[in-house]
């Protein structure tokens, strides 16, 4: 690490970000491996601390570096490593469970009350030079996926996470609400869990025109209308006269999640995968008489990251068509207010010691 | 059935309820049984109604017989039918599925969009003399169980239905919002199903005084207050510092519902069995956050009238204690105006044949 | 049906077959059709009867027409039937299921003990001119599948039930015992369920590079050594250290099944898919110590047969490049010698009033 | 801890069991506590250990100390631990798992393949003064529990365990195979769970008569004719034509495991308790052919010790009963020598420090 910096972007308070050098990081847990950051995605989350100082009960308080998408190279390990090496290329997934608690030891680490997780307050995030993760929670990067592709990673397994927990099986029919990075993402893990009927739904023609290359096998553009004529045109568009199987809102736009219970098919099943207003008006009796469910999603959890990887390692994702630019550790915030823009899909941020290919 | 009469009590209109004689039916299906019906419970559905003339999409547009909680003894039976016999006390599952439907093939009757459902415009229902029903949804009483018993297993398996959908498991903490007949039914399912803690909440201390001789471990009463220290209030009461595994919603009612999603703990699950208004303020966010299930509830499936007849046999459910009052069939507009007035439990209706005991 | 045959090709007893002219049967359930048989693929059990005269406790004891895997053409369609014209191109589900059993209700149709299975003893099969299926056990063939391919639909649909039933998930590693033709469809099916690594196991060198070009992505010939010594080679080839997730044995074979316990990893699911001895010496003790799970397989249930018919025309399962032979009805019995002769993936045999194409 | 001794019961080689003093052991993990052992019961593994040296892979080749069924109290905590403090009575769940691996991770822990599992070689067992153990693993007793019932709390939790992997729900019908500690505990946890029928099977009358009290409803003595026979007498014996839902083998034994299978209703359950012969004979087809499931089962997991904790708390399992004597420490070997002999049910030993009350 000599010679090597850990310069970091943080969000110092509401809307003012800058950068600081920190002292790299410690390995303390000889299960742990330090990373060096290659590549950070830019996630609607980032973009919302930055702008507003906090999401639901996480408010930021302190400085906090920011970012939590990142795929990087080992520079040290751990003496009780033995899976990875020093040069090895990873997917971060950029927690630290507590491992002891009821939720971990059930299977479900993303419900670890003492979950420490980049970029939530008052966790520092990964946009910095180097960030310890657990051997564990590194995920190798097969030859013919690029550090880029890696970052893209963390998005693929909130898709797959979604997937899981919506339990999409071959030959379902899934509608998407939104066509950002995870409801395009999700469309695509839907179609690779064997979806045969994938709808993508969004207020942006342009972005479902993508989707339409992406994933999806029908669109349907949103209007100011009741929820429940949105939900019969969609019914309408994707020849599901009965309704979805699965419905995933990737928006957290209150009249989405109307016309998503709506569209739901008796006994259907509805993931909630965006984030938005706290309280909502909601259809709750068109819920009950068809028995459908409605589930909360957070993060992801064990198995979701592997086989983000796998997805896209093996072409079924077309992550790196996602990636609308890449830019240099310095133009951090500029590639914040492209995002916050909004006329860009996923924007890429080298790590301060990466050069830019 | 000579001499018997076909007697029913139909609702005209809304509030304008009457008795009609109508020709006794005729099995229609080898598979079909006649039954005579000995009692009938007033549901809260009937009530509506009879108040207000429809519920949701169901709107009394024809006279309509009401009732659907019967017990009765068979009186006929069709040429296929093998396990049952005249003279055969039976509860009565009072739908006829169709079979075909995917939902049917599937397992889930329930979901049917061909059901014809007793008392469900535009089907009559079974206050009346004689009822046709398939064999096998007829269930037989063991011997030391009443028909007035028999006329509970309905209810009874609504709240045998939510604890198959919220698959209740032993040790599990279940909170019940609502201390009327289902509410009740559903604590007391709970219990059986091996609940270690049952809370009881509701508005009226004195129903909760009730639902702690029949099932509740805890009981609390529900205040003006907002949701989220309702939630806390019972957590307290009920020492569930994370939250309940299981929470069940038997009042349709928005400040319950709001509270429910509160007071469930991380991945917890919760099942809407109330009915309500269509559309309500709900805690969506926090839902999220925590990765839990709300899960609409309708009717029962297979299974549940076979359980609720086993449990209300074995005396795992005191069901008998929930009969407030038995009245003859004549005086059937007066029992629903008891049950409006709210100050019972549950009232049953005679059949038109049935002497009362 | 002037002048169309019922020509049928029937078991008279062990080794015994012949053709017979039967009656055309008359729909008496008004859910019914009538379909005029074009094309019936030659099952194994269809050969075991033929050779042994009966499969466990189904021992033919009348003569009994055979063939079960058929497609044809809607002939005629009972009163109630809504969703079926005269000239609708089908893939036959051949059984009728009671619909009032606890299995049937339950949503598990195939377990029916009732259940009036073609070419299963006391019933008649496919082999003849027209048949009676349920309205909702006949599946419309899109316009791009021929008449062949939908006789290939029971036997994926036999794939496809496996895969449910072993709930074969995105990137899961799947092992297939024998390729044979459900072997080689569960092979396929597999990887349209998403699995990333499927092994094909044979003792056929040549069936295995039909599988590897048909499904597989790795392949191994079982040898005479240890069955644990098999599993280690497997689970070398296949780059499988820990075991496979999922191991379906479609060969019944001894050595089979139990190279198949060892090569399943901790918590994995095999399905036994094969029909072979009553009873076999058996690692039960290697099953334990990995908490795995053996699940048998019957038939198909609600859904599977959907789905084969979508796996294949969407070209995820080159259905269509496993047959070997198509001949006409008169051709029967060779076409039976050439499957019973081993060199032959699958025969189909054109029905009694198809011309060959 | 001053004065006090690490005294342990320890197998040298085949049949040569004594008692060694070894160092009190040090807390090392901040999250591990130091129980100091009051009771422990003998499990058939310990005596198989002792009398032939290994269970399957299991093989000892170092003296090892025997024992893992204990309860102890708190003698010291480390740094890390919240939850409990010097003088807290605990059920010691006795193994450490690894936490990172792939069964760790999605909640099997039971599976880790780096478990280092009490009395299992080449890790010493709890037949000793001082034992430490993950804060984690340790479950509080509850006042009304005597530290003697906290030594049931392990074979109730195989028996938790069994029913959790079998899902027993309210109604169903549970047959166990064998009236041994684990059998007795097997029928109790599946009343517990709600069956409604449970049949004891063995073939010694006297423990069928302790099970009959104990926890069955129904008992059978096994005789020596063929499976199938055992199989319909115990359908006749217990009123369940078609079978049973679940079946659990406590016994490993050959003909036991025959039975089960046949006793199986379609799509019915069956868990391997019981540990026996590596290899034997079993009747695959019969399985197949009703589609039931075999499972094996292996320790316990997540939540189990926790609802056997609760479970003997609350009575619904007289835990109690089935301790036939309690022996000093110093008595370790004639107490073998009894549950050796096979005339007693549960037999506990005192730890060293631990006066006999």
């Amino acid at each position: 690490m000599a010679g090597q910096s850990n310069k970091s972007f943080i969000l110092n308070s509401v809307k003012d970000v800058g950068f600081v050098d920190r002292p790299i990081p410690k390995i303390e847990n000889p299960h742990d491996v330090l990373v060096s950051i290659s590549y950070t995605g830019i996630c609607g989350s980032d973009v919302h601390y930055w702008q507003s100082g906090g999401i639901g009960k996480f408010q930021v308080k302190e400085p906090m570096v920011l970012g939590h998408e990142s795929a990087g190279v080992i520079a040290e390990v751990g003496p009780a490593v033995t899976t990875l090496k020093v040069g090895d290329r990873v997917a971060v997934e950029p927690g630290y469970p507590c491992r002891h608690c009821g939720s971990c030891l059930a299977g479900k680490y993303n419900l670890c009350p003492k979950m420490q997780f980049a970029a939530t307050p008052p966790y520092h995030g990964t946009l910095t030079g180097f960030w310890t993760a657990p051997e564990d929670f590194c995920y190798k990067l097969p030859e013919n996926m690029s550090l880029q592709e890696g970052a893209l990673i963390e998005p693929t397994a909130v898709a797959v996470h979604i997937a899981h927990l919506a339990n999409i099986r071959p030959g379902q029919s899934v509608v998407v609400m939104g066509a950002g990075p995870v409801g395009l993402l999700s469309a695509a893990v839907a179609k690779a869990f064997g979806a045969s009927t994938v709808v993508s739904v969004d207020i942006v023609q342009s972005k479902l025109d993508f989707a339409l290359g992406f994933a999806a096998t029908h669109t349907y553009v949103s209007q100011r209308i009741p929820a429940e004529e949105n939900a019969e045109n969609i019914k309408a568009v994707a020849g599901l006269p009965d309704g979805a199987d699965v419905v995933i809102d990737a928006t957290g736009a209150e009249p989405s999640i109307q016309a998503s219970i709506h569209v739901l098919k008796p006994g259907g099943h509805y993931i909630q995968g965006g984030m938005g207003k706290s309280d909502i008006n909601f259809p709750i009796m068109a819920l009950a008489a068809k028995e459908a469910i409605v589930q909360g999603c957070f993060r992801y959890g064990y198995g979701d990251y592997k086989l983000a990887v796998e997805l896209v390692a093996s072409g079924k994702i077309n992550a790196k068509s996602m990636i609308s630019d890449t830019v240099a550790f310095e133009q951090a915030e500029q590639a914040f207010e492209k995002v916050h823009g909004g006329q860009v899909i996923k924007v890429l941020i080298a790590g301060p010691n990466q050069k830019l290919e």
